[in-house]
């Protein structure tokens, strides 16, 4: 079982959520993804899942818990794909992630019998999510957790805008490093481009961080399969004075 | 085994303790409840430890380690109880949690045989607690590991006090979000009671973060049994300017 | 395996190297050392992995990616010593803990067999280092990860310099305490010398931290082995104003 979560490592939320794991499966193996999402930044919450959930091994649980909603009307939802299960309140979270999963059925999380005994109304992550999860593990069966839910609530994903020779795009993450992720894949890039606008300035598209000269902006294709701007040994974040949503141009 | 220390995570300390455990005991398994108590902040430790400690399978063996007295006369301590084994210096910061726990047993850790073998000044975590956890956890008896102990530390439990018609509380512990946690247990709130009071304001009573409007102030019962103030997608701490420590009244 | 890593806590790289691990090793433990080694902080990470290594089982599969040259043709190793195996890139990280492993093999990681299907140019955490480490772990040939490698980058060790009477050393790590570690072993220290040099200060040297009053500064034998700058309740880096390479002397 994966974790995707803004609870942070400075209070005691994200062990205990492997304590209600480790008590209910004592066999399965906890992972956390990251619980360091930005408080309540749902699309932070899910980009990262989208990024890392590929690489665990087949079956893995992954449960994405950014939910500035908890204790409110918000849906709690498991989600089975082909290839994993994704668990978490139904805000938008999982959605990037499933964007490339082949979802075969989608439950509404109700059955209490597999919640903690008290389910606080503050710490769904403890006395709901962390529990179900290790039911699944354990084996229970996927459509014991609740009824068929349709129409899960989707994050817009900000498709890259095709113009006149050119393709608009944004910043839609930046990382500890300051590299700016941007929503436009590596892939779709025409060989004949070489740079990317931000703002005034022209950015050269290079194959790695070392290929720019030590201080120089750079734009790389990153390890998630999108274009990214970066400074050999800077923050592009700080150069560019970028924020999430910021425009950037290939021309 | 479990820790809860201020040893943080950006230097070798934590995955060293991590290490010292793989050598002795190979199979057991290594939850941090947190590394990021505030350095030296033994009340934090102290409140971290008592909110999780009961959500780990029974046996669990919880090392809590905020120790500014390293290398001095202080002692080091097991404390048996029912359901679990603590460990950590004799500073108070494993008595909040033994305030909910029926102590069996309490011993000195002394003897030598289960330290590593040579024992910094600095460092007892690596070379006293964890290697005595993992002699623990490989079977060796509670009671060798030192003489029996009375009279532990505590640290004094700021309870709430009850005047004219009003409970007056104070802040003992601010999370990542800056939610503010009061000493004023959520059960023995007065139905009739709506408000809480922080100086001169007054925040409504709420079942849920998200009861409130985005922005707003609110007073929630917390996952950890205590009132806990809150701003719905901000924070207390900063909107009320409180420290551990600060009042609220319930009137 | 163990990691020490510049990645961070705080997007999904960490999570992602344990998911590569246990898709190709399922299981096998994985040990964080540290994931926080400040960005491209090659020093730092040196000096982390060699102060915690030993702490290790036998056999301990040690990975260090501080990489600011990851996709240029800086080199990937490993190398097996009589105790353990270490990984990285070929960029001095690894070299501190190695001045104390008896080597027996140095090989260049070349075979892309063992390396994910896909690698970027950007993040060879996940794509080589990573399941190369979990192929060794699996059971393959160490010599099947490419060919002998001779000459590997070393970072220069700062020896403390001996003078008339004194001897001049320098900050080489500071932690997350504020402490400040020298580069003079704390067994050399020569009885009579009582204190140590930071400017035109002068400061204690003293058995722990708890020795000097709360507030004072002083100079202890860290866990380490080194002599360390520390202020009892406080920061050495903010009181004395020290960086790494900051001069202290001994005399």
């Amino acid at each position: 079982v994966t974790f995707t979560t803004d609870f942070g490592t400075t209070d005691w939320f994200a062990g205990t959520l492997e304590g209600v794991i480790a008590t209910i499966s004592p066999g399965t193996r906890v992972i956390p993804i990251t619980h360091e999402i930005p408080p309540q930044d749902v699309r932070a919450g899910a980009f990262a899942l989208a990024a890392a959930y590929r690489y665990f091994p087949l079956g893995t649980i992954h449960v994405a818990i950014v939910d500035p909603g908890v204790g409110s009307t918000r849906k709690a939802i498991a989600v089975q794909t082909r290839r994993f299960v994704f668990i978490g309140p139904d805000n938008g979270v999982l959605s990037w992630a499933l964007r490339t999963e082949e979802v075969q059925e989608i439950r509404e999380i109700t059955n209490r019998r597999f919640f903690l005994s008290e389910v606080s109304r503050t710490f769904h992550g403890r006395d709901v999510f962390a529990p179900v999860a290790a039911h699944l593990l354990r084996g229970i069966q996927f459509r014991e957790v609740g009824p068929e839910h349709e129409n899960i609530l989707k994050l817009r994903w900000p498709e890259p805008i095709p113009g006149q020779g050119m393709i608009s795009g944004e910043i839609i993450y930046i990382d500890r490093y300051g590299n700016c992720v941007t929503n436009i894949p590596s892939g779709s890039l025409p060989s004949k481009v070489r740079a990317i606008q931000v703002g005034s300035r022209s950015v050269p598209i290079k194959n790695s961080y070392a290929a720019a000269e030590s201080g120089a902006a750079l734009c790389v294709p990153g390890s998630h399969g999108y274009l990214e701007l970066a400074v050999n040994g800077g923050s592009a974040e700080r150069r560019f004075r970028l924020k999430v949503g910021s425009s950037v141009t290939l021309s």
